[in-house]
């Protein structure tokens, strides 16, 4: 039996308690959170005070990164298996009064969405063997991809996290508001959205590209840079367009 | 029952081909294509010479753009309904012998892909209201959305199209070379890239941001920059950065 302390119940510490609570194998111990949860339930044992916790064979923290190094250090105990779950912070953020390691699932989560863990990326790191082989444990309860990755790799991935979910997510903001003004439904374009992520799960993205950029199209080009009023729109558009041109030389 | 011709045996002839075929009411009367396709098929009447085809109640163009006005001329018949596919092209780019329609399937076609046509929103206009009324009956045998749009709407819609598609796969695809230089697998970013799509299947995207440019954390946002080297690179994350801030003021 695995036992686990969850620190932090935001959107990642809700999403990985749930998880963990399905698990065989695996005891939620304790969740610690500044504020208790105004939700009822039996089956976690939330606390509020941070000198209350007791050891557990892992301590997960999922609060916010700046709040890292503080909350670790808060922790009662010493010499035990402390994680975090940041894409961007190093594992060196953890005071270092216990032994130190990262699981961090490549997912982005939100409020009120299901998340499957199976499927999602699971990167671990650890300062000590006997603990990376722990979180690889606990890791391959979850899902079906556990993956060392070191601090500096770490910071690669949340960078090019960002990319395909802060920038398209973007992306599909700005053609939401687009197709708004122009009174047509951003309904029309979510089957195109989900085919566009599909395809390239087993296609490179190189060879999914299609279009009037990677055509060379000059006439459909301009004439969609007409129909464009807003000037940062039109500047995203022609510095997008020029790095798809630019790519496929 | 409708009769269909298709002129044109590209990746949308293709997959419009087969749907119908699989369709009960509808007869794919004659495939033409400049040249006879390699493949042999005894449920298709495939034919080279575009004088020999005979009229049917839909003549459906889905060559490319720029060959819709000489294709709509060279057909040996007048007077009956002939529409093209284009997301680009307004309706008056079919010659006017015919009677004009447009019948436009909002999807990335791609070879070796499965279309599901069920989900795909199927964009129709008519200069007459008959041939609107049997595009409409066309289009819900193959799709549960068949939407009456205009090409000064559809026009709108293919540059948002343009955007979720073509521009979405662009990030993908510098997200997979950014890691492809760094040693690690573009796998690891599959499951977020679906569930991105997935999200805003139900949520809208102003509600789906997350990251470092919308929590306006300046640490990342540095951080993040001073791991790229490629100037364009840096030049998109700004920009795009600068536009989520803009657009969440």
């Amino acid at each position: 039996m695995i036992s686990v302390n969850i620190l932090g119940y935001g959107n990642v510490g809700k999403h990985l308690s749930q998880a963990l609570l399905e698990l065989s194998g695996v005891e939620l111990q304790e969740v610690y959170n500044r504020s208790l949860p105004t939700e009822v339930r039996e089956d976690v044992a939330f606390i509020d005070t941070i000198t209350d916790l007791k050891p557990a064979d892992i301590t997960i923290l999922t609060v916010k990164d700046d709040a890292i190094g503080s909350v670790s250090k808060a922790i009662p105990y010493e010499g035990n298996l402390v994680v975090h779950t940041s894409g961007s912070m190093p594992m060196s953020k953890l005071d270092a009064k216990n032994r130190r390691g990262v699981f961090y699932p490549l997912q982005s989560f939100s409020k009120g969405s299901e998340i499957d863990f199976h499927t999602i990326p699971i990167c671990i790191e650890a300062e000590d063997k006997r603990d990376l082989t722990l979180l690889r444990l606990l890791g391959e309860k979850l899902s079906k991809s556990v993956q060392e990755i070191s601090s500096e790799e770490r910071k690669k991935l949340h960078l090019a996290a960002t990319w395909v979910n802060n920038f398209t997510n973007h992306i599909f903001h700005l053609a939401a508001n687009y197709l708004d003004e122009n009174g047509l439904s951003f309904d029309l374009l979510k089957p195109l959205i989900l085919e566009t992520a599909r395809k390239i799960q087993e296609i490179h993205p190189s060879a999914a590209q299609t279009g009037p950029a990677i055509r060379r199209d000059s006439a459909t080009l301009q004439n969609h840079l007409n129909q464009m009023s807003d000037p940062q729109l039109k500047e995203i558009y022609k510095l997008l367009t020029e790095s798809i041109q630019n790519i496929n030389k």
